[in-house]
């Protein structure tokens, strides 16, 4: 048994953030699957809720300590875990690099949250095609200003030449993206990054149509 | 002339989070006023985005170094000027306050933001009754959570007994919501919190309503 359990659900994209550096860091983890539409939603549940009060996924229980929230589990794992580092050591870059995540963690993902959209759904009668046209908004807002900033800061990644935190929000916000016909072409830095980091091994095994809770006709190798 | 100059609005409460760390830290500022609404929002301007790409408030400038997204700049007030701590030192702990925090930066403040509030009234003609709805529904449920959180871990402050950056993000969300009529005295941890801080010199002098560019008609003293 491993000491580290994530609670996620294979097509989040915080969750997708968080198996990442899980990879990056070598550490091994038991994946426990919370559908979050079957049900009405397993993360509502009361057994769920008390592992997480807030009721989203991701969760880590390290040894039986439980965090939520992406960004605190990627610091947190960062610290017990330094090696690779996902946080460059000099405060100004360190900052800027929290202001990528930040771009995409703040800006661009709650908006587009499933809870988001079915409010929107119920109480604003948005139907599909408006639901895709606010989700395309907003990734498109903070995409835009997200690429502007790398081009200042981007080498082979996000930032400078090495993996950091700011990849990990990057990729998994581009996967989102696209399933709702985002054009990421738009974007060639991020498109590059994109396809530069599906290759490596630690976001090929994060993948969300990798997962074991990924349904088998969306599933790919 | 100071080393720090802030971009930010009296009435956003990540301004408002930024400018408490500033004073706990008795670090003294350049306070620039970005006008949110005015000529369309200051934020939007070519010359304030050439500052900060993403075009919000706040935005930090040291020495000429610019950071946006509040969690980036406290993170980094607090690498850069450590006294007093904002942060735990142990890194669980510290992952509990960055976790409280997000409750607040990711779950609540995205998704009330007045960019969001611009499109549900321009795309799905939501009316002031409508926006006041959905801004009090997403402060109820990020406000239940960070309540039941705060069972565990409040003492004197959020967590624990001295100030941590959970307080200053806790504080500001509450300014936020009595804006919009929520029943704070539903949540009586974050009340009493509430109430305790703003005896502080340092989050007295950070109020929105105190300000250099708080409307006269709003001002207090």
């Amino acid at each position: 048994m491993s000491d580290f359990i994530l609670y996620n659900y294979f097509r989040s994209s915080t969750s997708y953030r968080v198996r990442i550096a899980l990879n990056l860091k070598k550490i091994s983890y038991e994946y426990k699957a919370i559908h979050l539409l079957n049900n009405g939603g397993e993360q509502n549940k009361e057994e769920y809720r008390a592992i997480n009060p807030i009721g989203g996924v991701p969760a880590l229980s390290h040894k039986g300590s439980i965090i939520s929230q992406s960004v605190a589990i990627i610091e947190y794992l960062d610290e017990i875990v330094p090696q690779p580092n996902l946080y460059p050591k000099d405060p100004y870059q360190k900052a800027l690099v929290r202001q990528i995540c930040e771009n995409i963690n703040c800006d661009i993902h709650p908006v587009n949250n499933l809870k988001v959209l079915q409010y929107l759904e119920k109480n604003f009668g948005a139907d599909e095609d408006n639901r895709t046209k606010w989700i395309q908004h907003w990734v498109d807002q903070g995409f835009s200003a997200t690429e502007k900033i790398l081009r200042k800061t981007a080498g082979e990644f996000a930032f400078g030449d090495t993996i950091t935190a700011a990849d990990l929000f990057i990729i998994p916000q581009v996967f989102s993206a696209q399933r709702f016909q985002v054009n990421i072409e738009k974007y060639p830095i991020i498109n590059l990054l994109n396809k530069k980091c599906l290759e490596l091994e630690a976001f090929k095994l994060a993948h969300p149509l990798r997962q074991i809770d990924t349904p088998p006709e969306l599933r790919i190798k």
